[in-house]
């Protein structure tokens, strides 16, 4: 396999240039590390764009939905023409001037055509991959789907073959003439962390959320009235 | 002025409707908050989705762009219907069954016709309000635009009308018959976290950017052959 994808009119940006790339370990650990991705696709001529989950098995991509959903019953019939673009921001960067101020980011654009997954073998392998992309291992680490709960979940495909990425990093580039100007600059780095776990007994006592006896102390778990 | 944006057909999810927000303090935040948004247009009948920076100025999406760039060539023709969606992803919600696992979130999605700016107060306001998002009180803390910059710069405006915002929070929620399973199940948050600042002088050190002798050591900066 090519190390790389092979850029086309579509995925050849007009400005910019240097901050395309094509190779497919860029591409991949972009995918592999943002969360979500977000899907936009055509309805009655006009864009609608929406966040989704997402995961890479090789070349592919594959797309969480649900049965009903408008894209998924569109890519039933005749595949669903589609744009995947999948976005981390790595920092804030300012300048001495307004006009070069950024963001350091990467970026991801797969454009295609998605169709939906109606192999069983293949549906509940990319499910395994979608829950392994948030959490590496899960996948074996929790009820599989049973076959209810597998009808009623839609998985999307799109097989990377156009695509690209955009990677803006380093620092803050100001014009020579302005490097004496008295303003501060640099990138402030940004990061994605993961707080405390939060246990489902401690969450369920969140308003949106059912009692769970199973993570409660046992003898509160007797007790009745709390 | 209304407190909440009017649902409409095409706001108004299929699926978790009590995941659907519209008044607009929700929506405000969402988009206030979020640094990038995913813009989506139809290009030949097919979906682009392309990540960009984003301020609200009251009831107006402002967002940027370059002159040259083929949405906002669009724009400047008939006005270019669009899909904006912001996202900000708060957690991982794991659950014990495969079927319940989900990402606390917040995105919102606008929908409308974007007009390109072309009054030149409304465009430096803009762009004053695009680096103020970035970092507060910013844009009265560096150089302003010039004549040449701000021609080179463009600025995508849409009217919050046509809005909706999705949550998704509180913690797992599995079925009951699944409560005694041996998995772990919560709430892993996530936060997006500044770094340390680094200055010009060390990002410049960066193989991407030029040297930046303005924030070298005057020994060095003198030495010239570091």
């Amino acid at each position: 396999m090519e190390t790389a994808y092979h850029p086309t009119q579509r995925t050849t940006p007009t400005r910019y240039r240097e901050r395309a790339h094509y190779d497919r370990v860029t591409v991949h650990g972009i995918l592999d590390e943002a969360l979500v991705c977000h899907l936009g696709y055509v309805s009655d001529d006009r864009p609608v764009v929406l966040p989704t989950t997402h995961c890479r098995v090789g070349e592919t991509l594959y797309l969480h939905g649900s049965t009903g959903s408008a894209p998924m019953l569109a890519a039933k019939r005749a595949g669903l023409p589609v744009c995947v673009t999948a976005t981390l921001v790595d920092g804030l960067v300012l300048a001495r001037s307004a006009m070069h101020h950024s963001l350091n980011y990467r970026s991801v654009v797969v454009l295609g055509t998605a169709r939906l997954v109606e192999d069983q073998t293949e549906k509940r392998r990319a499910l395994a991959a979608l829950l392994d992309h948030i959490r590496p291992g899960r996948a074996a680490d929790c009820r599989p789907p049973n076959a209810r709960e597998l009808a009623a979940t839609a998985v999307l495909a799109l097989d990377l073959v156009e695509v690209s990425a955009k990677v803006r990093d380093g620092g803050a580039v100001d014009d020579p003439q302005d490097h004496a100007l008295p303003y501060w600059a640099g990138v402030i780095p940004l990061h994605l962390v993961a707080g405390t776990p939060q246990p489902a007994g401690r969450a369920c006592l969140h308003a949106d959320t059912p009692q769970n006896p199973y993570n409660q102390a046992p003898s509160r778990a007797r007790g009745g009235n709390s």
